[in-house]
């Protein structure tokens, strides 16, 4: 009865369970992404044609998939150390998950709407809040090792800081981007898996 | 075999199959939501006009994914005290999520006719039903303890009864307050987590 | 090594995966039916007078999840009994999967060309076929005792014979009541839960 | 401490769950197929008329499952042999996803252009580089054995050699069929599971 107490009076909610609900919405959004993808009108236009005046739509799907796929990994790195949930815990991934559901919408807008600076900012706020929302959560569960091992080192916890940070900081920089490079600034985000993956943000 | 008995002679299913269903249907009626996102028409317009004029759509929206992941939560603490399951009691919970899919279609309805008062009517009633199922679910499973631990104290099941039966009175509350106060009678529905953050909902 | 020999040298797929895919895909197949609700238009006309006319789509639909539901329950009932598989048994499931899938489509015809016969008999067509699977997995895997355990009784096999056989004669008298009752024919189908809850059909 | 060194210094990525977002990614890809299917117009036409006019968008909707099926299967035959996960990894597997996902969109495309044999040749190279991403998986993981059993026999790597290299090749060979026959080209991918289930291809 001592060892439920932290976890609300009986009300109980593992991260597996919260685990388990991410890793289906975040399939299901990866998946669904791909209605984006659709040819204008009657069938009848030449498809090699068509396929190439689209290769805007094709690389923002794309774009979006690898994020999501970004999103998804550090999302498990993250579960991987928060052993214990609560209410405040539960709230920060819904609504994470919530501006994940967001993105096949977001990038219809970039898709449909390609020929407005508006729909690529829609887009990146989309991914801001969505790296917010990764700041909160790493922060919310490493504050005095809330819901983290006590052991944890605050080497540990710094990396996981600076990881989470990238996320924010490279949507604000791809907004900027997009106001001077309109229609090339989705680029600016492929930054994250690459600035990811050097040997200094790794190291724990 | 008599372990087996109570479960229906040799057709077993478990609590455990149950919310892997449950938890597949919700993760993907969640992520559904988004198709009710959608713009009319030829991507012509200035898109910021268009996503300001919306508001109504994006708000409808992010109140039925909340709601959908309030009755997540709720459906997760009643499946940690429920240990066992019958016929009747999949049957419940089967009834439970043809209405939880249902949601992005009330949904979808609230959002394209929000000059209709019954828009909103028809989304407090799915809401509605959708709370008696979770009240129907609890009260068969602990009625004389049926499907849950024999120890499992009064005051517990109570809390339960207490908790569950929020969920179908917010919704015949806001289904009054849309009669007077059209489109904005969606906003009541916070109110459902709002009241379950209390601490004296949250007692055992 | 001696106890993977069955499975296919090397070549291992555990029945455990079988169930994962068919939870998934039942699961989305169920969530899916709601595409088929859906009102023609403009959004303009009356709202309840819509809705009132549109009975015949939401009862259609609500057939359809029960019926995927019952489907889902006898599969698990079925999968607590296949203890091993082979891969005559993973493609016979994935045909089985093949019609799960294609039941949103045929609700959705059974919906829109509610005015002929043939949607209903196709609809029908689609359940017998979901039927005839059923009873191959079942007869497959207890042949000889093939997949099953080597002590379940004669008694258990021709009980399960008996559940199954229930689907593909319900689909077939439903399509002979669908030509001489159109509309309301597909109301033959609740039979299947009701049958299938009578004492004598659960007896081992 | 040490046991964990090889998955990358604290950021573990376990191949558990990249085969659950496989499976929820399979399941889903599989289930929205259903939407490739679909009547143009108005639901005024005699619908047996129209279903025997169609059986090309039905068999090319029968075949995607189908390989997507077999892609499945061979995906948790590699998940079998495969016990540990690196960044590349990681990678090969989420590009592999990548074009699962968008087997739905050019099977959609493979319907809709039927009359035109570029649509045939985009269907082909999703498959061909399906089939690719499934090689590349497997040599990446054997290559001195890097992430499966150190003991894993030379004849086994090879076998898996063989059997992945059976799709990109019958993908080219279909795209080559698609040439001289066009519309009927797609047949030929049902080499795959016939050519898979020689007793000498499942040979470890």
């Amino acid at each position: 009865m001592t060892e439920k107490e932290p976890e609300g009076n009986g009300r109980v909610l593992t991260t597996r369970r919260i685990e388990g609900l991410a890793d289906g919405i975040f399939a299901f959004a990866m998946t669904l992404l791909i209605l984006s993808l659709g040819f204008p009108g009657d069938s009848t236009g030449n498809l090699l044609t068509i396929i190439l005046n689209s290769w805007h739509m094709f690389y923002n799907w794309a774009i979006s998939f690898t994020l999501l796929a970004v999103f998804w990994i550090i999302h498990h790195i993250q579960g991987h150390v928060i052993e214990r949930t609560d209410t405040a815990h539960v709230w920060i991934n819904i609504i994470m998950l919530m501006f994940v559901t967001l993105v096949p919408f977001t990038t219809d807008l970039a898709i449909d709407y390609s020929d407005q600076m508006a729909a690529e900012l829609v887009f990146g706020i989309n991914m801001f809040l969505l790296g917010v929302c990764f700041c909160a959560n790493w922060t919310y569960a490493t504050w005095g090792r809330r819901l983290v091992d006590k052991n944890l080192t605050h080497a540990s916890i710094v990396a996981g800081i600076r990881r989470n940070a990238v996320l924010p900081l490279i949507a604000i920089i791809a907004m900027v981007v997009v106001l001077f490079v309109p229609r090339y600034g989705l680029y600016t985000y492929l930054l994250i898996p690459v600035i990811l993956s050097f040997p200094w943000m790794r190291r724990t």
